[in-house]
């Protein structure tokens, strides 16, 4: 048991390397980056989707898709605009690490973005422990999934920077209780930035459009 | 490299082991026992605790409900009338292991009851890849994740013995076409026997319930 242990802390520790190394990559292109992590299904791709025409002509944005299979979501990202995509295709894995990222940036001249959109594999668990060496790290919750989540998934929600709540268009047909899940929200990660929206309606997206705008010309 | 992988492969057969001790223990007991998995929000707890007053009466049923934090799960089970309930805690794991199960077993009277349902923890993923010894692996999908998860989440997909399509009452307020994920289904898992329902109206339940209560009676 020790030998398995240690198999896997080192594979934690390299992996920070790498990220911190990304990072570098990153800074000294002048990239602001954002790590997007949620359940399958939660809307990260449709995100992306309603983001990238509202940031046509502001910001130059790169996706990078991580999937486990199948290129759809970096087709849905290049449709949707964005000024370069690249799959990932993990091969069964169940998160991103910083190795796949480091080569989804060589394929990528930095200095051509202002902005990098990492989608991560759908996961609520797993994506959490692996650090990509991106500067903000966004969870997208969403309203049909339960108003319970950040008392079941405690270690997700207190290691974000940035919170997106997607489908609020949904609220009146599921039994979501805003205020309770604010509220365990706020126990795990007070003040976290929270952004309420619908990529079906286009409600809320102002202020997730102007929370990337102002971060992206702070880096 | 060749050390780490050998690590995980002696991990996955000792699981594999234990998950068959399981399977004998519960096939001597008589019990017909199901694993539930999902993403997270999908509706395992929800079609758990409108399932067991439907079964009231007719079966004796146990459930194990596995989280990475919480007892909200089981505490919902033993609301709805489970006969027994075991709540596993898995801290930070992101999906149950036969030992896991093993460990619940302990727990219960197996000679008790007739049905034990497991539900794992949610992710669409990582529960895939680890047997508990129970008889019938069961998906349950729901419609707002989106009609596009048979083709992202193949493995998952095509190991599962039942498929419960959740929150069918949601399919006028989303983008989601019943054909192309059932196309996506059927090439993954032909015939696999498949319950659209709705854990808000009832709609649905009967062939779900019909199906729990045909295959406890065969075992």
């Amino acid at each position: 048991m020790p030998q398995t242990i240690s198999v896997v802390e080192n594979i934690l520790n390299a992996n920070d390397r790498l990220a911190e190394e990304n990072r570098a990559r990153l800074d000294a292109a002048g990239v602001f980056s954002i790590n997007l992590i949620a359940s399958p299904g939660a809307g990260k791709t449709s995100l992306i989707e309603q983001t990238l025409p509202r940031l046509k002509g502001r910001l130059r944005v790169a996706a990078v898709d991580g999937d486990i299979a199948t290129s759809l979501d970096s087709d849905r990202a290049a449709a949707a605009g964005a000024d370069a995509s690249v799959q990932i295709n993990t091969g069964g894995e169940c998160h991103l690490d910083a190795v796949m990222l480091r080569g989804a940036l060589d394929r990528l001249d930095l200095t051509q973005f202002d902005l990098l959109i990492v989608e991560n594999v759908g996961n609520l668990i797993c994506p959490a422990n692996f650090k990509l060496g991106t500067h903000k790290t966004v969870l997208v919750a969403s309203v049909p999934e339960g108003d319970d989540k950040p008392y079941k998934y405690p270690a997700t929600y207190r290691g974000v920077d940035t919170l997106v709540i997607n489908k609020i268009d949904l609220l009146p047909y599921v039994p979501f209780r805003m205020d309770y899940f604010q509220r365990g929200v706020q126990a795990l990660n007070p003040g976290v930035v929270t952004f309420p929206l619908s990529c079906i309606t286009g409600e809320g997206f102002d202020g997730w459009i102007q929370w990337l705008i102002e971060n992206t010309r702070k880096e």
